[in-house]
């Protein structure tokens, strides 16, 4: 017997912790091609909450009464299937179990003494390569230009500013804390940082902090404080449409200013993707990542929660900006 | 002594007769580089609208008390510069003139045998090489793939619908009158229209029309049209930002639904450009339309205002979406 974490209803606005149900469960015998695993680590991400709504988006929406599936690293307890043996941690899409039988395919197998686990969840894995490809490939930093991102202390943001610092731009990140600003400004070495949440006029916050303008914004939240900067941008600028979250939880069509005249004037560009469009160059991400993270010029950190029950709370927290860095569960 | 039309007063919303003014000015003496010229055929188009405030954009705005420039057909009269000969017609930007004496910068001489003059102001110039580029360099339409274009009677639309078509595409157009409509379906052999004004839900009227999807929408008008459209796209789909009739002449900041969730959802891409960011390739362009209309695979067709004094009650009649094909004054 297991515990297990599933979707009790769907969330309307912000996720409330009755939206989830812990319940106890059966582990089935493994089969072939399958393994038993032990939970290690987990990993929320703003994405999920998309898959909570049965809206059409890029990726099937989670049933309700089935465990909640997400990222997340577990060791093998027990193998039924080739190139998985006893002790390996593993990287997958698992569920909210403590304990589980699934296929082996899809897991992969991850090695600790290149970098802490847990960066395979982080840098290393979903949230890097998104900040890799989304940067480089939509946005095409320039040395010298200005690149603004948002939700800059997240997961996604203190990687896309330290590698816009490596390509020899300068670095603007938006946040909504103190420790989230020391932070960006000391360890990482961003140029300017903007407190979303204690800047009265945020159009001139950002004029200030970009007395050339923005060539790239990279948008992790969207709304109100990319209204104020997408005031500001260039011609020929790039937009990356990395993430909305201060827009999942709204229960109205979010309105606000067009934008189509600013793209147009300033001949702009505006880009959305998902990581997995660019699944067949992940080895070319994760290379240049891993070799940044070895020689020092990547810096990355985790706020960790502790304990399987912790997994709703931490969810949500999210959605509150609590996390600086990636935001882990460790079981 | 000559007729010139100036702007007597900025706009504010829908330009009016009132903020124009004609008025007799002398002609100077022509020097040296020089050539006096007698007006043939003006254009009129949306962008000028923006010069007409004195808000930032892409091109410096028109002052107070002097002329309009804009596209223009003229005949030599009186010739100071090299390889400008009496009796030539030339294209360039000119002032709202009957009569003037410009730089021969800048300064086409154009062919009248290979299409009618009035073609240098359409589908062989500006609006041409405008629909050239926007749709085959950002849009990238694909055998197959479902093509919008708003705007698709006007003098850049009816040139996107029909490449789309030659480039093996369902073509849908969206326009305000029946005459468009009908043009569009039994001249250029769109595969469906939509009329905006009489369409009671223009939501349930595109999803009708593109039951795959939009993959392509071109869009030169902006506003709530534009979103009835978003809303199909498809995954990848290229949104290219040609033009925002709809809101040139808000006297408010316009909103409405925000894009970026779709943007993201779908991993599109919004491009906004003007067609001088092309002028490196403009004579690939050229030649590509000009063999399609040789060849019959492009068909063209203005409203024509008569007299040089229409100017003004011309350029108005752009924002009431009066003109079929290309508006043009001939002097």
């Amino acid at each position: 017997m297991t515990q297990q974490i599933i979707l009790k209803s769907r969330p309307i606005g912000v996720p409330t912790p009755g939206n989830f149900e812990t319940r106890t469960v059966e582990i089935p015998a493994i089969t072939n091609g399958m393994v038993r695993l032990k939970a290690h680590t987990f990993s929320v991400d703003p994405y999920m909450r998309g898959r909570m709504s049965d809206a059409k988006s890029y990726i099937a929406p989670y049933s309700v009464g089935e465990p909640i599936v997400g990222g997340g690293i577990a060791r093998v307890v027990e193998s039924n299937a080739d190139g998985f043996n006893v002790g390996d941690f593993v990287l997958g899409m698992i569920p909210w179990q403590e304990e589980m039988v699934v296929d082996a395919i899809g897991l992969q197998v991850i090695d600790g003494s290149i970098a802490p686990l847990s960066y395979y969840l982080g840098i290393l894995g979903m949230p890097g390569l998104t900040a890799y490809f989304g940067l480089l490939d939509i946005g095409k930093p320039k040395r010298g230009e200005t690149v603004v991102v948002s939700g800059a202390a997240g997961a996604v943001g203190i990687v896309v500013g330290q590698i816009a610092k490596i390509q020899g731009c300068r670095v603007i990140g938006i946040a909504g804390d103190d420790i989230k600003m020391n932070y960006l400004l000391n360890e990482l070495h961003f140029d300017s940082v903007i407190n979303y949440k204690t800047t009265t006029n945020l159009y001139a916050a950002i004029a200030s902090a970009c007395p050339s303008g923005v060539d790239v914004y990279f948008d992790n939240v969207g709304g109100e404080i990319s209204d104020a900067v997408v005031a500001q941008i260039n011609k020929d600028a790039r937009i990356i449409i990395c993430g909305q979250i201060s827009l999942y939880n709204a229960t109205t069509q979010p309105t606000g200013p067009r934008i189509q005249p600013t793209i147009l004037k300033r001949s702009a560009l505006m880009q959305g993707f998902i990581v997995s469009n660019y699944a067949s160059r992940f080895s070319e991400g994760f290379k240049a990542l891993a070799h940044w993270v070895g020689s020092g010029q990547l810096k990355y950190t985790n706020t960790i929660y502790h304990g399987f029950e912790k997994l709703p709370e931490a969810f949500i927290a999210l959605f509150k900006g609590k996390n600086l860095g990636k935001l882990i569960i460790e079981v």
